[in-house]
Order: structure tokens, then sequence, then C-alpha cells
């Protein structure tokens, strides 16, 4: 779909890695789409993920008890955030679609991308109640959470050791990108690669890049409890 | 419980907040049971959230390509982790229990405190295959999430606009503190403090000394999935 824009945003730390691979396949395919796609490349951006008070570059609303969410809420409306934060928000502004690209650590995303989401998700910016969920400010956006997992299929599915994977989607696809107004797309999971020959993963990247063929045709998940815990 | 020690992870850039006090709350009333309690505050010791390379003191295993759980997994063997991630992994491993207490960001908690997961519960350390849930590395460790949410009981209740509150609390409870083997204790949860009166918030703060009172004599939450999804 020519002229529509992707921010991927990514968090590994070695290039040569899987995910590097899907990311790429990604910035490839689409882009042979005719789509504009921009990175950010988390580790590489040595991006903070610290939600402090250098997050607000000017005067605080309130010294006295620093509120986060209050103090990035007002800075946000005065043009008083620190820059690294602009250059995001910007980024997210324009996409038509975010892609999240990453190894799940700890049944949920790499600190260096909640980090990413605690900091750039303003109030304000992305919600401002009552504008949340179906109508958050980031509406008529998609998103896609794309990653790699230590454990199995088999691990991974209903009555597994780890329980169905959409249990702990909820918070990421939900929590975040729901409340934002964001329509959520299927995810798009590889299980396992470490414990793959060279020729499954080769299979995975071609997998991920024959859906992105196709992928704004789909439609977006039904992003409420049954979709999770049916 | 005179002897017993704690470890209480706190995640709050304002020791004046809730969050600061019920922190010190819990220091007080552990410490006058004669528990012995050690703090990490996270902001304050400016955690490093980021899995990186700079978690390895000395050569890697594999040079060629940069992969985090191998890598610290290996150090760990060796004895070549960072100074941090040393010194949290004595307390962890002197602790009886931990306590997590933090503001919730996006149906969980902050990048600071999941970089504390995601850098200190290092295989080798508090898990290695098949050493995992039940026989995790940390059994016999107990552990409680307590943390204040921006949204009220209701938003959190079954059928609420946020879902079951329980819902979010799967990556946590089961899928770091369970994997690991600790065992979980019902969370302590401080709804939208930000929405009620001063008089309300000292009743929150003596409801968290209250249940400490007789914290261990509680017994430890069934951690699988009818306790988060029935």
């Amino acid at each position: 779909m020519a002229g529509r824009k992707v921010l991927i945003v990514y968090a590994h730390q070695e290039p040569k890695s899987l995910n590097g691979s899907l990311k790429t396949v990604a910035v490839e395919e689409l882009s042979k789409q005719g789509c504009t796609v921009t990175v950010s490349d988390l580790y590489a951006m040595q991006f903070e993920p610290r939600a402090t008070r250098n997050d607000i570059v000017d005067c605080l609303h309130n010294s006295d008890e620093f509120n986060y969410g209050v103090e990035t809420w007002e800075a946000y409306k005065r043009g008083g955030l620190s820059d690294d934060l602009i250059e995001e928000q910007k980024k997210v502004q324009e996409a038509d679609l975010l892609i999240f690209q990453f190894p799940l650590y700890w049944f949920s995303m790499p600190a260096i991308m909640k980090g990413w989401m605690d900091r750039v998700l303003v109030q304000g910016f992305a919600h401002e109640f009552p504008n949340c969920y179906d109508s958050g400010l980031l509406k008529n956006k998609l998103a896609l959470f794309s990653f790699t997992t230590g454990g199995s299929k088999e691990m991974y599915a209903k009555g597994g050791i780890n329980g169905d994977i959409r249990y702990l989607l909820w918070p990421m696809q939900h929590g975040i990108m729901h409340f934002c107004g964001v329509k959520v797309l299927e995810p798009h999971i590889c299980f396992a690669p470490e414990y793959v020959s060279e020729e499954k993963r080769k299979e995975m990247l071609l997998a991920w890049a024959q859906r992105l063929k196709t992928l704004w045709k789909e439609e977006p998940i039904n992003c409420s409890p049954e979709w999770y815990f049916k």
C-alpha cells in the first residue's frame, strides 16, 4: 500500500539475531510496497527507559511532590518534554502502523521497550480521559506485536506449563495499544527459534515476509477479554 | 517473625508519594517484628534497566553473535556478571520475602523494575531448565506485589473497562515469580489514590500496616490459570 507509513520499534542488541532479521525483512518488504518505513532501534539509540524528572525540560508544575504522569501531561501541553520523547511522538503521530519487534522477556517486552511505552505514550498525546480505548487519541492507527519466545508452542498452549500465549498479550495489546485507541492486528510469534534448525529459521523469515504482503487487508482482532481468555 | 529477611524492591521517583509511604510503612512494621529489611530504591540507585553487553564484565562466550540469555548464564557460572547484578542477586538470595512496591504503569510494572527482573533473575541463578515453576531455583521464598493504580476498583472489575485486575497479574506473578519457584502472596492494591481524600490515603497506609502484622501466617495463592481467569 504505497504511501502508508510504518514505524518499527525494535529491541534487540544483536543485528545478526532472528529479531534483527525479522526487522530487516519488514523494512524490505514494506519498502517494496511503497510504504515509508522508520525504525526506532532502541538499543542502538541507547533509549532511556527510566521515567524521571529529566523528561521535563523546563520548570515543574509541582516541584514539591513529583508526579510523573501529571508532569509529563503538563509538559506535553506546553511543549516542554525532552527532545527524545518529542522525536518518538512525531514518529508515532505520522505512522499508520506500529510494529513492535522484540524477544519475549519474562512474559512481556524487554525493559527498554517498556520504557518506550512508559515515556512516549504521554497523557494528552496518546490518551486523555475520557478519550481512551475506542476513542483513544491514537485511533485510526494499527499495531502489531512481532516477537520470539524461549518456550515452545506446546508450552504456550492452553493447558501448557506457560499457559495460553494470549494471556500474556493482554497487558500489551489491550492495556497499552487498545487503551490509546490503536487497533491491534494478530500478533506474529516465532516460537523457540534458538531450538530449531537454520532451515526452520529461514522458513520463519519467509513466513513473516509472506504475511506482510497481505497485511493491509487484515482485519484487527476483537480486543476484548473473549479473545484472550475464552 | 524475628529473624526473617525481607527485600523491598521499590520504584517511585518521589519519597513523598503514597508508594514512598507504603514502602516506609513496610520497613517500619517489618523491622518492628524483628525482620531484617533491605530496600532496593531503584530510581535513587539509578538502576540500569537495559539488558546489554555491559552486564558481562569479561570476555563473551560467543562474541560473534551476542545472545543476552546465554551470555549472562555463562557469566553467572564463572562469576563474570557486573557488580550491580551480583549485589542484587545477593539480596534476593538472602531474602525470605520479596516485596515489589510500585505504581502500575500500563498494566504492568515501570520499566526500571522490569529491567530489574530482566537483568537480576539470570538463568543459573533463578531458574535453569528443568528447574522452573515449582522447582525453580528461588523456591522457599515468597513474593508480594504491592502497587497503586490510576483506575478505580470498578474499572478493574470483571466486566469493567480495564478487565479484571487479575488478568494483568499473570505475567508478573506467574510468568516471573512462579517461574523462578517463588510462592506468591495475594497482591496488595491501592486503587486510584490520586482521586481520594487525604483521609482515605491514610486509611490505605493503615490497612497495609495491618496486613503486614499477620503476613507470615498467610497462605500463598494457587498460582494457576484458575486464580487469574476463572
